[in-house]
C-alpha cells in the first residue's frame, strides 16, 4: 500500500508495475480484471509490453477512504503472488 | 484503417475504440494481446471500463510503413468482429 501515491484533481491513487515480459504483465491484468468485476470497480490502466499504470479514482471523490485502501491492496496481493 | 491518426514525436497512430460494457472491452484486449504475442508487437495501451486508446509506435521510427499500417487493420478487425 505504501508504494501507491495519492494525487489530486481528481483525488486518486496512483502505481506503476513492472515486469519480467509481456506475459507477466498479461497475466496481471486478467487476474486484475477478474478482482475489478468482482468489485465493480474500474481503474484506468495504461500498460505496455512489461509494465502497468494504475490509477484509482477515489470511491467517494472526497478523499481516498478505506475502501479505496482495501482495494489497492488488493491488487498489491495480485501482483505480490506472481512476482 | 481511416480512423487512426498519425501523430508525430515519436511516430505512431492513434485510436480510440469503446465499447458497450467492461466485457466486451475485455473481450477486445484480450484477443488484441494474442494479437500483439504473434506478431511480438507491443503497443501502448490505456483503458478504462469501456473504452481503450492505442498507441502504435511504427515499426521503423522513420515513418508509418505498410508493416504498422496492416498491424492497425488487423487491430480494427478484431474490434469490428466483435462489434
Amino acid at each position: 500500500m505504501h508504494q501507491w501515491k495519492e494525487r489530486t484533481r481528481p483525488i486518486r491513487l496512483e502505481r506503476r508495475f513492472e515486469f519480467e515480459n509481456y506475459e507477466a504483465t498479461r497475466n496481471f491484468l486478467d487476474e486484475l480484471g477478474q478482482l475489478c468485476e468482482s468489485q465493480k470497480r474500474y481503474p484506468d490502466i495504461s500498460f505496455g509490453k512489461t509494465y502497468a499504470n494504475l490509477s484509482l479514482a477515489s470511491n467517494n471523490n472526497e478523499e481516498i477512504d478505506s475502501d479505496d485502501k482495501q482495494f489497492a491492496s488488493k491488487i498489491d496481493q495480485i501482483f505480490q503472488e506472481d512476482n
